[in-house]
């Protein structure tokens, strides 16, 4: 019998419409605001693109990733860009930087302005020595021209985006408050064309994961699994970037929500009787995916490994079938909480009243995390919070990275997870108020588990949900697919 | 027959005694500086690590890597320490970031200071909050204590170092010229410890070209043997970090000389009749690696690739033959030049006299970069010119990122090359001081070739070199590793 291919998959091709789409979608956004507040439809929107950058003080050139707002409007792979759009006429225009002549013997062709202009479905192109005056050029009244700069809070990292600068700026009135949060929205609801990348980068991050399942071995390093994967995703998928640097913790490691960093590097050896917790999603032209698979890593799951996880799983399946436009996020994580301590009840790791204990917060000593974020351009895509309205504060919620109201187009996380983290568990057994809740006895079983997270990358319909992420979920699934049984299941 | 490993090698330990010899190596030479200088012995070498960085406004964690200068002395692996050298008694003292409490939550146990003092082998450690407060007490004079600060050119880059800044700095005297000279001449030359890290990432370096060659098939892409490169590196040798971005180039890719970044990435399809040229080099341990293959990618060379490869493997060879303690690198390249010329006009493709092409600098139209670099921390090693030293401004030569002679425990890149250029050639044949040399006729068939660059890792010994890279260099041993023959060669 001939073994089967490594994979299914090949890149596909990337519409550059996609961007002309998410540049007309925020010309008649902005557009509809400028007309409802009353303010003239003119002036550029400008954004500057991401520079490259060197380690340190050496000469290393850091793989460049575009800015993501950037990339967004104008799907530029390339370092150093200007864009600005016409908010009247609608017309784009790409500003290249000038390369000396030493570029096309180090670094490539120097690709002329009419090459670029295609490639990228633009109107026009110039060079970034140009943008003062080529607005000036193309701006129609007698007044000083306006520019639409990106000046906004990012509410995951809390900094703030950095507006465009350039010479002759101050030639320009510059507006610093109404494009951000305006582009922002545009990025929540995705296009068809966005959800066929987003679902591109989840199958080749799926089928990695099931490929690093199979391969996963007691003896291993952790570090191997994130190698199996990056490996699957870049030789099949094309995938060169990461949407984030894989999490690839066994055994007690897995109660480490964000592992895998330079100071926690997946360095520790897979031990017989370890859970393992892989949160890795590949990125495909800017788009993410984010999935997390959490299995033994010998193949077989003990009865409190299939407690943990089933607890997690009925969470995950639960928000998902209640997912569709109108649903609040913060009941989603609610409800996730309270099906994993029903859960951990019926295991008698817990006692008492399940209202009681979610009052209480009991959840957040388990579920540290929020249940799930939106996924685009950036892992944690933005547009969480909407302007004014207040972040949760309560333990738990208030790690949310979302509290709104579901709505068709949104993709968004669901990724519950049962940990358990010493950090937490000490301080909550010794809290009389929750700890009544805990049973120590059967609870102390758990010390040296780590942790449990399921992740799916879910996009919202008219009346619903689909979730993209295709990976064996049901722990006799998983069994199957470690023993050697085929992924996806045969059709018959 | 059973399939051989995939792998003979497994990722060493790491003597953390590397980097204490390194300030031990630092310290003497400080000493005897200010001894010559008539400066009393004593102040504090202060070094302020990386810092953790995210992606533009986002929360993206760009997987951290540490400041080479801070990394050669204190192999820290984690962002936002200081470290600091008590030059008066040899004293190490690291300095930590003090991590809130949810740090142990989301990025894993918070170490305490004495596991930080036994694993990086320092004599103290304190929190970065405890700097200023520290060199006071540990200073024994009555007078404000001196700092010696990292500030200098790194002569690849044109960047500078970045100095220490904490809070508190206003109270030390500082010196800004002393250190960086100095700490960089240590670097120069490598100790034992740090040449074994270096034939490390040699070894799994040169065994993934080698896998990489034997998995070369017509019709793959560029990146696919960037991804075998790296699976193979990180699966069985536990490099995380390359020493720079591959250069995958095929065809006329190859005459790119630093092809494979964001905008030429690595994304053409291999053609029947293509030479390719991989340039890639793992990191272990910081220290790294810088190894070129070239080979036809369908696994046969023609005679004008033969011509071509032979004319640089001669180079590469004839260099190495001449390498030891006293030997001029610019006289190194220099012959690596008239090699290449020797063989091009041997096979026609130039007409004249050689000397008589040297003199006119012809060779740079062929190998417009320098022979070679310094390799350690960094890929491009700092040191190459001395304070004072200009550089050359011959074309060609002014490439050269040395221009010293060779020193005994120096570790310095061979990697002649031979291309055709169309942005140099162009030139070249309209300029009539050198356009005579150029068979017009016979060059014309090398449109398109791209070119050919061969790259081994050498170290100075007392008498000579060693080679540290291992890969097929022979036509003839290329053609039957990819045929399958195995490599290295059975002993008999």
């Amino acid at each position: 019998m001939a073994s089967p291919p490594p994979s299914l998959l090949s890149p596909p091709q990337v519409p550059m419409e996609l961007h002309k789409l998410n540049r007309e979608k925020l010309v008649n956004a902005l557009r509809e605001h400028l007309t409802k507040s009353s303010r003239s439809v003119e002036g550029f929107v400008i954004l500057q693109g991401g520079e490259e950058r060197t380690r340190y003080c050496t000469d290393h050139a850091e793989l460049f990733r575009q800015e993501s707002y950037f990339a967004y409007l104008f799907g530029v792979k390339e370092p150093d860009f200007y864009g600005a759009i016409d908010v009247a006429t609608g017309e784009s225009i790409l500003f290249a930087p000038r390369l000396p002549a030493e570029y096309a013997v180090w670094l490539g062709e120097i690709k002329p302005l009419a090459y670029l202009k295609e490639t990228y479905m633009v109107d026009k192109v110039f060079y970034t020595d140009e943008i003062a005056r080529t607005l000036h050029d193309q701006h129609q009244g007698s007044d000083r021209p306006s520019l639409f700069l990106l000046h906004g809070l990012n509410t995951d990292s809390n900094n703030f985006s950095k507006p465009a600068d350039f010479e002759g700026i101050e030639k320009f009135k510059t507006d610093m408050t109404t494009l951000h949060p305006i582009l922002t929205e545009c990025r929540v609801s995705k296009s068809e064309m966005e959800l066929a990348l987003i679902q591109f980068a989840n199958d080749i991050s799926s089928e990695a994961h099931v490929k690093v399942m199979r391969e996963t071995k007691v003896g291993m390093k952790e570090y191997q699994l994130e190698s199996i994967f990056l490996h699957h995703t870049y030789m099949y998928g094309g995938c060169r970037h990461c949407s984030y640097t894989c999490i690839c913790a066994t055994g007690d490691n897995s109660s480490v929500l964000h592992y895998g960093h330079a100071a926690a590097p997946n360095d520790k050896t897979l031990n017989d009787g370890d859970m393992s917790l892989l949160d890795m999603g590949a990125e495909y032209h800017f788009y993410g995916s984010d999935i997390t698979c959490s299995f033994p890593v010998n193949g077989r799951f003990t009865s409190d490994q299939s407690l943990i996880y089933n607890a997690v799983l009925d969470a995950h399946n639960a928000v998902i079938a209640s997912m569709k436009p109108g649903t609040n996020w913060v009941n989603m994580h609610k409800l996730a909480e309270r099906v994993i301590l029903e859960a951990l009840k019926k295991g008698s790791l817990l006692l008492g009243d399940v209202d009681d204990m979610m009052s209480k917060r009991l959840g957040a000593v388990f579920m540290p995390h929020g249940l799930g974020h939106f996924l685009g351009i950036d892992t944690h895509d933005p547009g969480g919070y909407l302007k004014g309205v207040e972040r949760p504060t309560d333990s738990g919620l208030k790690s949310l990275r979302t509290s709104r109201e579901l709505e068709e187009g949104m993709v968004i996380t669901v990724e519950p997870g049962c940990y358990f983290i010493d950090a937490l568990l000490g301080p909550a057994m010794k809290n009389p108020t929750i700890s009544k809740f805990i049973n120590c006895e059967e609870i102390k079983r758990f010390e040296g588990f780590g942790g449990v997270r399921i992740e799916s990358d879910l996009y919202v319909t008219s009346d619903g949900c689909v979730n993209m992420t295709k990976v064996p979920r049901e722990t006799h699934e998983i069994e199957a697919v470690m023993a050697g049984v085929p992924w996806p299941p045969p059709t018959k």
